[in-house]
């Protein structure tokens, strides 16, 4: 009997070339479905909650799929954690309503953004965070983040490349903590996002706090949509997908 | 004029097959002398204090070269990391006294060992630490720590496939402790060290500690020298190079 599968992931993404399956490169959904399919005894197609981009990392990455394998779904997870790469951890296995699918049924999604304040570039960490000299304010930072709230059109914040078809997302979350240890994380949370969008709002972000332009800048492009607002991405390294949401029962 | 330089690297081996030039494989030493050429104008041979096996970490190597380039040394730490990956950093650049051997002249090797109990393997700690389920007895293991205090034939503790001379070696400092968040951290400090040694040794205290064998067992390989002492080496992703020392002067 067919059954549709939600699997919770989490994954380092250092060593490899994002989430989605490439010709030649190793990528987070490969090892999934090369594991799975010994799993299941059957070639196995995952869709993912979205890509992530190489040197992005996942706390709760969402996959759905479908098989006609026997195993027990309470068994996967321990099944695939023998089998998988260390980075790769497979926390939860659950059995969804038929045609549940990761990516269309999103209905939230959040992020998490680290940066360190590091005199010197520390080895261990920088594939983990964003390693910066200078700190920037935080209150500024926190001032513009706040402008993300609600509903906006983020033309000006989408790399080229990107396939989304609307541009314009409501966001739920969106604000800068200080943790412990002196690491900044940007959590943000939203319906959608658009192609590098997170990062390319953490780079505007820390321009701000750095005082190189004014929270107003990025007022404006939200408003006025020009779609032409000056930004590049932070680095992938200190991105975390952070948790999927779905509406779990439709009529 | 020919300068002869020590300089001081840390790195993460996660990416790397170790610190040795390989024909195909990326190495901590090819991208070193990669780098140095460029800063030097010539190519240059560096020379570890030791290889690091794949994976294995460096807080503190130490390599040698020699060069007729004319950057002043003071300046090599912040051209090399301008280039070099974030994840090998130069710490310090230090003329030597003509002829110094990184490795030949080395005295003096600490190492530490990273071991963290997890109920669910951390995708995110897993190049940095030995993850383990069962928590040994830190009490057995520490007896058992003590015993390779002094000078003692190695041999036992010997992965095949080793070049060293004399498995004989003096241990000078050799204890567990915990961390503050619960890591157990090994320290061993010596003269010198055969094939695998630090990997082996953390391997047979594991056993000791786990109730598998009395440390007494760890005593007796290392007064009779029988060789044969069954033991495989512990993950390479928890062992750093700490320290190494040096005789700066000599007659």
């Amino acid at each position: 009997m067919k059954r549709t599968i939600k699997l919770t992931v989490c994954y380092d993404g250092s060593n490899y070339s994002g989430f989605q399956r490439q010709a030649k490169e190793k990528t987070i959904q490969q090892e999934l479905e090369e594991k799975l399919a010994r799993v299941c005894g059957e070639p196995v197609t995952v869709t993912g909650s979205g890509r992530t981009d190489a040197g992005v990392h996942a706390r709760c990455q969402v996959v759905s799929f479908s098989t006609e394998g026997t195993i027990p779904t309470a068994n996967m997870p321990r099944a695939l954690n023998s089998i998988l790469p260390e980075d790769i951890r497979v926390l939860r296995a659950e059995e969804a309503r038929p045609g549940f699918n990761a990516r269309k049924d999103a209905r939230r999604k959040e992020y998490e953004y680290r940066i360190r304040f590091t005199p010197e570039p520390d080895p261990f960490t920088c594939n983990y965070v964003w390693q910066m000299k200078e700190k920037p304010d935080m209150n500024k930072m926190n001032e513009a983040a706040e402008l993300l709230l609600g509903r906006h059109d983020f033309s000006g914040f989408q790399s080229t490349g990107s396939t989304q078809v609307s541009p314009v997302k409501t966001i739920y979350r969106s604000c800068w903590e200080t943790e412990a240890d002196g690491t900044l994380v940007y959590h943000i949370a939203g319906n959608g996002f658009v192609y590098h969008m997170v990062r390319n709002l953490v780079w505007s972000m820390v321009q701000i706090g750095l005082g190189k332009k004014p929270p107003q800048a990025m007022a404006e492009e939200l408003t006025q949509k020009r779609g032409e607002f000056e930004n590049s991405p932070a680095p992938a390294q200190g991105l975390y997908l952070a948790r999927v949401e779905y509406e779990l029962y439709k009529d």
